[in-house]
């Protein structure tokens, strides 16, 4: 076994799957793609990602107080690249710049992807300094899902991108 | 797009590859599977991941203050599942139980599985109540890997678990 470099340790927990989470204020769409949502709550129903602190979709989280997080089909997973390469900043539609259409939440007031899979309308919760990213913390006041999950992912008609991490963002881990 | 139990929001997440954390105090070995593992912070490196307050590995971690975080490749997917489905009370060693060797951690008094692919030590820094779930954050103090990883996962002789829920807990995401 060979000592890697701490600051790479983030590599070891690929493949993981990307889930977009949006935010708006001020008519502003912010989003960006992540890698480290989880859920940590069942009963109240949590989930939580870790973020810079520069993000331009943190900055609109804070303000609005709420986000959608949404899984996109790997027919998507250019789009999905495109969020995390291209800058935010200057930007008033981030999901329309890659060519994610939207509509407005259920329940809140988030961006919801007109292509998503699922998706899950959070307010926030809180954000929690944990090093040089912050962890954000939402609760889910709407959760609806394509037809094929039922109970579970049965993984017929959505497929997930499954990230592997540069050089190549668009290669994906096929077993 | 149909509405979900929210408390089943958690399965939204899958595929997701489950990490073993293992941590041993006063000669007792506790460890669980986890599919909440996220890196949080690269400067200093942490990572974290959510349990709830009931699991033995959760108290033991309490106690010393560490716990080890391994990935296993998919030969090994049966102990992995044995780890989520075996109960640690009463049981001194549960990580021998279902079939994994281990020895001390080159950094910290950590259980290390021998047959992992990659593993950190990890020194406890915070645990944050999130709902039902605890967040357990740790600070990585050893980081290594077998030779598969080359900057990044090459995915040649390590074959991750693709973890995507139950009834059959041995099923993988298999695209």
């Amino acid at each position: 076994m060979k000592d890697l470099d701490y600051s790479k340790a983030y590599r070891l927990f690929y493949p993981a799957v990307p889930v977009v989470v949006a935010s708006s204020y001020g008519g502003k769409i912010s989003a960006m793609a992540v890698v480290t949502a989880v859920s940590v709550s069942n009963v109240p129903p949590r989930v939580g990602f870790a973020s810079l602190q520069t993000h331009s979709t943190y900055r609109t989280i804070l303000s609005s107080r709420s986000f959608s997080m949404s899984w996109l089909d790997r027919s998507l997973a250019r789009e999905v690249e495109l969020l995390g390469s291209k800058r935010g900043k200057g930007v008033t539609d981030k999901l329309r710049s890659v060519g994610l259409k939207h509509n407005k939440g259920r329940v809140l007031e988030v961006p919801v992807i007109d292509a998503a899979v699922a998706t899950l309308e959070c307010s926030l919760v809180n954000v929690v300094a944990l090093g040089d990213h912050d962890f954000v913390v939402g609760e889910v006041k709407a959760a609806y899902a394509q037809t094929d999950f039922s109970g579970y992912w049965q993984f017929k008609r959505y497929k997930p991108i499954l990230y592997v991490g540069s050089p190549d963002r668009l290669r994906m881990y096929d077993p």
